[in-house]
């Protein structure tokens, strides 16, 4: 099974279903690092699973491999998701926000996101409601 | 209906099923900004909304409130989501990750999240994925 994204960073695609608009990664306000936040969210539950930060090269790698790529703030490296775990997150679409300084990438999550052996990174809570 | 949120910077909460564990906000990894990424997410269908920014203060007003309170970065001023829309975010659940550096908050919301009219900020794809 071929998986194929189209994405580009200066060719025409298909935005919010209009005709055709001219789309540049560039365009996307990445901050003074150069990064932007990207919500990995779980295609078939809606579970979020994690948030990661992205630049315009990991972005591109994202979009070539099908498989999402961070920059790692803490490691200051490119991380390919799953490349040691085998826990690959294949991307099934990506979205950015009004302002332009978010994304929302949907997956396919092998296994588990979270390095702790929990589905989600989100897997602690610090306040529940009561109605 | 009066809603309460069991919410504290320093007394005991009950995490992740554990009986009990102190907990205090100041444990979060607040960026040099003194900022936290918040996801935000509709409690019923999963869907995320947007994504905003919190400091300690909006946090706990977040809280207090039931509701949502960001930082705004443009704006340099606390932002009570919905205040002069109507357009609430009912508190259900606060959720933060493993590296304890973002926030999963999973809300009511009123009316829609976007001030484009669209019920969430990620209405633009920019990749769809053809398998």
């Amino acid at each position: 099974m071929k998986k194929k994204i189209k994405f580009n960073t200066s060719t025409q695609l298909s935005v919010n279903g209009e005709r055709s608009r001219t789309f540049n990664l560039k365009n996307l306000r990445f901050d003074k690092h150069g990064l932007i936040p990207a919500i990995i969210q779980d295609y078939m539950t809606g579970e979020v699973l994690m948030l990661g930060f992205m630049d315009v090269v990991s972005l591109k790698r994202t979009s070539k491999l099908g498989r999402t790529c961070f920059w790692s703030r803490s490691r200051k490296e490119y991380w390919i998701k799953g490349k040691t775990s085998g826990n690959y997150q294949f991307v099934k679409s990506i979205a950015y926000d009004c302002d332009m300084d978010a994304l929302l990438i949907k997956v396919r999550q092998v296994g588990v996101a979270c390095h702790t052996g929990n589905r989600s990174c989100f897997y602690r809570k610090i306040a529940k409601c009561k109605i």
